[in-house]
């Protein structure tokens, strides 16, 4: 066992405009990222599994009303609540992922479960609940989801689509995901994602969250990524999985490999978000293209960094 | 515009064991790919495009009851069916893709219309029902997919199942998918997947089929790909993609490609099954690591090519 382990989260890339951002909410933002930062360190310190310090970590941000996943996810275009997350192994490639599923208190530990416990890689809406039932995954009433602050969204969301085609560039607050990668001290990698999808979508809309290769992808040999942004994007440049096949087959760095996925192909298919990932090395790289992306890492031995905008 | 083309198709890799085939079977199912290929062929020939052509060829296999797709889908562990397909464009890169859905008589051009008229990648279930009949998908009722073959398979696979620890070699018929990919005299790529699922599958269960990267691609750049087998295997190698990275990124030819993520890469995590693909040039590959793959392919000014065991 190396004495090394790295870890990096994120709080989503449809972040609040910075103009808009009052000191109080940053306070409280950045608060929710050190605990769940601190819950995944605390178990990589002890020798934990990547796979056990991302889902506390995430678990950590599906608790707060804050993010976009578990409590705090967004409502779609019929007013209630659909949620994805997923969960891979970056050892054995095994998976576990989760697609409209409701009423779930962290959509994470029922990806886990499947990654443990399943054949199948992905289950979807009602029948991942019966699988989670079945594996003791906790259930919550839809008023433990329901904030004011993101049913007032999806009323603003619905009246800007009736005048979108003349406010095009209205994303703010849209899209968001919780994601969590690490390498822990045997060299394992692993990454967990988990969101509430993009305000107003369409119910049954399936978004690159819970798509291994797409938001979420682990190697040992290469790389651990979770994507966050406009999910359709990431899914036609199959994002996650890229970073990893540019770093095995081209040889470039995380660094170089991350740019190039972010900065340059995702502008390909008109994606908009960023993604965090470390490598087997323990290595971090975590860019956007949008104006910002809650997010925060740390290597053994290092400060936390905590940061939401460009600078 | 230029006066070549390619298409292949399969009819899934999850065959009859050739040492229970019969001459009258044989002859149906080689029957049913020539019609399939020939459609396809048809618009290719006329400088129609490959997303046609794919379809068409899909829609043909969809319509038969000897196929895993459609009208022959299997039934699940709970007694129905639930089909997914997709579809991508090598082109702009944009995808459509149901999970998840009944009733519906052709998949694929639900896929197809989703690519073609909403923002959304991926839609699930009553909801994908939903977009179907807002854009004129042709339903059908639950006895249009009943075949007495398919449930007597369920039955069997049930029984199995007790027995199963004894007996874990008993894939015959669990598997199966139909899929289509082309080069058009414009030079455009495209990839269609359409299926059942897995006899006895949990209901829910989402396999790469419906999964942009894992069991259909296609980009311009390098090729097109529809993959078919036990579907888990081919998520967690992301290997539809995977054979385009390996092009784009490592200089393989399609055929190195095809063969390396069927023979060893998708062996590394247990997977089954085999893929077709067509590259940029016209270039076709088939492989497959099962016993057999239903499968037909021709180019341009060629005879067609129709074979369902290694030799």
């Amino acid at each position: 066992m190396k004495n090394t382990f790295s870890i990096a989260i994120h709080g989503g890339a449809g972040t609040i405009r910075q103009s808009e951002m009052t000191e109080e909410r940053k306070d409280e933002l950045q608060k929710c990222l050190r605990t769940a930062i601190l819950r995944g360190r605390h178990i990589l310190d002890n020798g934990g599994s990547a796979i056990d310090a991302t889902c506390a970590a995430v678990v950590e941000m599906e608790d707060s009303p804050l993010f976009n996943a578990g409590r705090g996810s967004v409502f779609n275009s019929s007013g209630f609540i659909e949620m994805d997350a997923s969960v891979m192994c970056g050892q054995t490639l095994a998976a576990g992922a989760v697609t409209c599923v409701r009423n779930i208190k962290n959509p994470v530990l029922a990806a886990k479960a499947l990654l443990e416990h399943s054949s199948h890689v992905l289950l979807s809406g009602a029948d991942a609940e019966s699988f989670s039932r079945n594996h003791n995954i906790e259930f919550e009433q839809d008023d433990f989801f329901y904030t004011e602050h993101r049913y007032q969204q999806l009323k603003d969301a619905q009246k800007k689509d009736r005048v979108q085609l003349d406010h095009s560039d209205e994303n703010d607050g849209k899209f968001g995901t919780v994601g969590a990668v690490a390498l822990d001290k045997n060299g394992n990698l692993a990454a967990s994602t988990s969101t509430g999808g993009m305000t107003n979508q369409l119910p049954g809309r399936v978004g690159d969250t819970p798509l291994i290769g797409s938001g979420n992808y682990a190697n040992n040999r290469t790389c651990a990524v979770s994507c966050t942004g406009i999910g359709e994007g990431f899914i036609r440049a199959v994002s996650a999985y890229d970073v990893s096949a540019l770093m095995e087959y081209k040889g470039l760095s995380l660094e170089q490999a991350c740019k190039l996925v972010v900065h340059e192909k995702l502008h390909k298919v008109e994606g908009m978000g960023g993604l965090i990932a470390v490598d087997k090395s323990g290595a971090v790289s975590l860019p956007f293209n949008s104006e910002g992306m809650y997010r925060a890492w740390l290597t053994a031995g290092t400060d936390i960094q905590i940061a939401m905008y460009k600078n």
